[in-house]
């Protein structure tokens, strides 16, 4: 869309002031066709505005988009690092790339990188990660904690707890974890976890963490084969939730875990995490790479690997894998 | 320097067939100042000519850069993978930030990028790395091993043996290899190596191994602080070396060498390593980030980590320092 004709448009909608304009009254207002109408309409429903359309009335604005401005996240943010070197993007490949880059270039700890939508967005194992404009929260979080490579997915399982203690203070729902990376409602997927590294040798130089949360998406945001196991903030609580308030909540668990973290090592997060979990207890069934282990999860080690007794009893130490409950 | 003069002053070379051209001779001929002239010698110095100055006779172009091309390069390599998808650059950064970013894009395993030049090269623990323009062989490969966090610096031993065996292939000297990174002819370093990596959590996405080798550099090509601590295969040898060659010995080396390890593990690589080793069974200090520690290097471990004992008998694992001989 020509910027001139987006501008003609929103300035047709703003003298309307919330009265109905019919696709002929603005073909005719800002000059081209009534295909042209419908596809710009259709523009300004990508970019976040929900208009609604009544036969033989028109088209009104009901909602501007919820775009995140990063003054309005640094407004209130008390946090001593992270989100204080903020990039905020409309569009990206994916915020784990331009990280990436980040982190080598020296960006320092707490860097975070967010952006309105994913065009490429990652998630484990380079599977797609559906991150739709101006609905969710996609961000990197640039880490540079002084550990040993084998620790860094206690970080994964430490970015968890920090983002469902924050749902749960803002919003008041229930959030679960489901080992190693998702955070589920009522069954469902809300949030997914990408800890990626990058290391000299044997010495950790950054740990990125990739967060995807669906925070306002509605039933038809989302693509049909998502449906059955995703959901949203605003799907399970009924009403819209400010991104840039998780976000910053987000902020402040995290860095007050991290601390904690660094401080004590992880068994005070592994205590919190567990309380937390959805899978422990449970009978699943594990997926790695190389095969499929069926038992009862006993719960994870203090390094974070999950532990699942088989039916005869042999103890299984899991390091990555997909769960099924 | 404009492409129009570089280019008369070439051709003023070119006509002059060897025979020396004076200062003022030049400056008449392509129309501009002595000093301009002086200027812009040093600026074919600086590019790679080597330029003999005689007092009362001018100046004569001895030797014409050794640039390598990247057809070069492909001409009879025989390898698999390694080097097969190739990037050569003028002038970089640093290697190892453009394999970064590719790695990160999928690059396929073996590919390499060479430079002729990098601005801001690194070696170990963001040291810097003196890489001047056409005088050494400044490049980054891209391996994609299926092996776990902890195991990633064998691939730094690896590489070593793999240059070590090719320079020994190529020039007849006989380097050694100084735990974990350097390699050294006549106790002076020749060789560089930084092996930095891309993970997934607890999985390797990528390998980045970056090779620093002084080739042919003359006395004055090193800055004063390194002229005690550094050499080059010209200085060792008394002849110029063909970089292009040698990037060759070392492709084929590291591959037979990476497969052999994919194939039957550390163990027959650990043991070529320790036969080229200079620092087992000598006393040595080795510098950690936290404490030195003074005794007997008695070896490396199945996993590549070094084994120092201390005068009390105590034997330490180190698995990063500086090594003092």
């Amino acid at each position: 869309m020509q910027s001139q004709l987006r501008k003609d448009l929103l300035d047709a909608f703003t003298k309307a002031d919330g009265a109905y304009l019919s696709g002929q009254h603005i073909a005719e207002l800002i000059g081209c066709s009534r295909t042209a109408v419908w596809k710009h309409i259709g523009e300004l429903r990508k970019e976040g505005f929900e208009l609604e359309a009544v036969r033989r009335k028109g088209y009104r604005i009901v909602k501007t988009p919820e775009k995140i401005t990063a003054d309005e996240l640094r407004l209130g943010l008390t946090t001593k690092f992270i989100g204080k070197n903020l990039h905020y993007e409309e569009t990206v490949d994916s915020t784990q790339k331009i990280a990436h880059r980040l982190a080598y270039d020296d960006a320092p700890e707490g860097t975070v990188i967010i952006a309105e939508e994913q065009v490429s967005g990652r998630g484990r194992m380079a599977r797609r990660w559906h991150s739709p404009k101006y609905t969710g929260i996609w961000m990197s979080i640039i880490l540079r904690p002084n550990i040993s490579l084998p620790k860094a997915p206690q970080l994964t399982l430490l970015t968890a707890v920090a983002i469902v203690q924050a749902i749960e203070e803002l919003t008041g729902l229930l959030p679960e974890i489901k080992w190693p990376n998702d955070i589920l409602i009522k069954g469902k997927k809300v949030t997914g976890i990408l800890t990626e590294l990058e290391a000299e040798s044997d010495r950790i130089n950054s740990i990125i963490i990739g967060i995807g949360i669906n925070v306002n998406q509605t039933k038809e945001d989302f693509p049909s084969d998502l449906e059955q196991i995703a959901t949203s903030l605003l799907l399970e609580k009924g009403e819209t939730v400010s991104r840039a308030d998780l976000i910053k909540g987000i902020f402040t668990n995290l860095e007050k875990l991290y601390l904690l973290y660094l401080e004590e090592g992880f068994l005070p997060i592994k205590l919190l995490w567990e309380s937390y979990a959805i899978s422990i207890g449970k009978k699943i069934t594990a997926r790695t790479l190389t095969q499929s282990i069926i038992g009862k999860a006993l719960g994870i080690t203090d390094d974070g690997v999950l532990m699942i007794e088989d039916d005869h009893g042999k103890i299984h130490h899991v390091y990555s894998a997909d769960i099924e409950l």
